[in-house]
């Protein structure tokens, strides 16, 4: 299990089949260990001179876009056969062409129940009542003039990963495994700022939050969270939040399953009890083992995945490979992140990329030498509450394998003698 | 110059002319002083139903863009006149219509020597040479091989806020006085490793990077500062970098002078003296009053900007405003930021928001009633090497204003009594 490598003792393997110390990320050790990664001797002769710098380039464009070259960066459309009506479906974030934190808001994960409403801004209007001393109405003129907040927060679907509930391992790729999960800079007006103002009753416990969309997705939230930090959000990555995730205005509750961020925000009603929707009775439960189903399970449990080397992204040849992913934890901040080249039967601790914040995505890199023999890769993810993500055995025991909300487990890529990675239960 | 608000004591000026307690925005209690921004009652009636929520909405879309009711918010492109090759110019960031930290990739500002070049990565090559002790070239699938590293920075072009300048305010607004100032978070392998890797020889000083634009745009860089925290970005913003910015591979040199930061990056000379290309000769320096050159100033100094209100921004009548704006410094990280109603007789602190970074801007916030009389709102930011953003007099007393980069003077916005806002200086 020793990785055939000579220098530093940085380079030394810290766990099983050549996951490698830490330090070789932060200091570069592993070169002395891998005479390069591909890096080619220069000839004495100059390089030769592209076509395009023997011509002036193109002009400025108002609003710009990616390289032609990077057509293939999109997101993973993927639609019920023969949808009763259009829109109904997801389209999922190719976290594995992806690096960083930030999620591009043209690759931001989406779940529409019937399509993208197209909004007019200025007939749009928000509507707080029920339980309040005075009803109010906002155009977004008005919601313009309040006193906003921005933060760095992840948006997951509570049904992402459900495809690794499936008895054998289906042979996809992250966008379906995992690809409902997102992360942007939101920022947009405290939603307590706006309830302060109505004047919420002292019989109030719920927030009932309407879409504008044809389906009036609506979601209950309960009264402390809606006074705690949610966010009636106008801006996404620094520019207007886009169509598919809730222009003009949608909310961010920061941690909790996505389709409680209500897009297309249009009405919030103060209630004793929450409503019982559609969309938190029939859908967004945990269904046990029992046939019983949790309700209202509402922050998204710690986790993580590899997204490099993930399936689609092939290894070349045997040497040194930066393991890369994302953990997140809708309970709080992602405290430690440990990774297994032997199938989680031992880890080594990655570094996690600063700045780290409470329930935004983590990025995370460990150094590997892949001995060009068979491996499985795992992350695990330590959230600041001392939760840890569990095994596919353990979350299996607790919960079964039945429902398709809420799966946290490990994920495992195998990776094969020809270096290809596949979607495995290890 | 008293605030005519009742209400808690937080609402209280702190400064003159309206600015008040930053507790205003962190309790929501400008509420109690202002009956509203904007929100009217509601009447019993529910709200109409819009037309978009009595027919399915739109599919999916692999990449998603914009609302088509944002097309306003682009880019301000300013091109020479008769210019000697297309592309040369710059478009600039409209920062009065954006919030939060995050430039989105397609408003990042642009400054072109000769246009964008078409570069298809899988020809491009990136050279490392000179004072090495083994010259290497570097294709696009190798330097994906190397371990990253992300992180939020600015970039902001030397000669941005040059029009300030002028001996007379010019009516232009934010983006063509600071809109050459963006932010994206950026990821890419650590410059150090790559040099590491071709051995630095101990005679070498300085590090000629060279773009594969037509223009071969040069800069020389410290060897210090490459060996320090200068990143070979494939990323920005979680994708690839866009073509405007570099793609496929750009360097970061963070806080360091905009073009520095090269752009479709194609070699990197070691050297013992610097190559004193056109761009760090005849440009690019700090033009005295007595006819001599700064060269070599490569920080960008403490600034920051107010984006909100600014020019095109009219005030909606009397009453509570948010301020807001940007502060950054290519020396470190923002300590404070205060912000004055009255041409900067009084200031007022204002709110950082979290996470604040080392040369990345950080979103600032201030209180502010407006009493529906002239005012000029100004702001001063102060960085943790304990520089701060000097006044337009006392940068002209130490540098003059015939020069062209580095202006980092406060910056005023002079609100009349329509509540429309202009360049001033004051």
């Amino acid at each position: 299990m020793k990785a055939s490598l000579s220098g530093p003792s940085s380079v030394e393997p810290v766990a099983g089949n050549g996951m490698l110390n830490r330090r070789t990320l932060l200091q570069g050790a592993f070169i002395a260990g891998t005479a390069g990664l591909g890096a080619s001797s220069a000839s004495a002769q100059p390089l030769s001179v592209p076509s395009w710098m023997k011509m002036p380039g193109s002009g400025f464009v108002p609003y710009g876009e990616p390289s032609r070259f990077e057509q293939k960066v999109v997101r993973a459309v993927l639609s019920p056969p023969n949808p009763p009506i259009p829109g109904v479906g997801t389209a999922r974030t190719p976290l594995h062409m992806l690096d960083g934190m930030i999620t591009p808001s043209g690759l931001h994960f989406e779940r529409s129940h019937s399509g993208i409403p197209d909004i007019d801004p200025d007939q749009h209007r928000l509507l707080i009542h029920g339980l309040v001393r005075r009803p109010l109405v906002f155009t977004l003129e008005a919601l313009h003039r309040y006193p906003m907040q921005s933060r760095i927060a992840f948006i997951e679907c509570g049904g992402n990963s459900f495809v690794l509930n499936a008895p054998e391992p289906r042979p996809v790729g992250i966008a379906l495994t995992h690809g409902l999960l997102s992360c942007a800079e939101w920022t947009g007006v405290p939603l307590s700022t706006l309830l302060d103002e109505a004047g919420v009753d002292p019989s109030a416990s719920w927030v009932i939050a309407e879409g504008a969309d044809a389906a009036s997705m609506s979601r209950s939230i309960p009264l402390s969270k809606a006074m705690d930090d949610v966010l009636v959000c106008l801006y996404q990555n620094g520019e207007s939040v886009r169509p598919s995730n809730g222009y003009p205005v949608r909310l961010l509750v920061p941690g909790f399953e996505g389709n409680m961020n209500v897009k297309w925000l249009r009405r919030l009603k103060l209630t004793t009890q929450p409503a019982m929707t559609k969309d938190e009775t029939s859908k967004y439960t945990v269904l046990l083992q029992d046939g019983k189903a949790w309700q209202f399970v509402f922050p998204m449990e710690v986790k993580s995945v590899i997204t490099r080397p993930s399936p689609g992204i092939t290894l070349r040849g045997p040497g040194f490979y930066e393991i890369s992913g994302l953990a997140w934890s809708g309970n709080g901040s992602i405290r430690q992140v440990d990774v297994s080249a032997d199938g989680g039967r031992s880890w080594a601790p990655a570094v996690l990329q600063a700045p780290i914040l409470p329930k935004a995505p983590v990025r995370f890199r460990a150094a590997w030498h892949w001995d060009g023999s068979p491996a499985v890769l795992q992350s695990r993810a330590t959230d600041d509450t001392g939760m840890v993500q569990p095994t596919r055995a353990a979350f299996a025991a607790e919960r079964g394998l039945r429902g398709v909300f809420h799966y946290n487990a490990i994920a495992s890529w195998r990776i094969d003698e020809k270096g290809e990675p596949a979607n495995a239960y290890a």
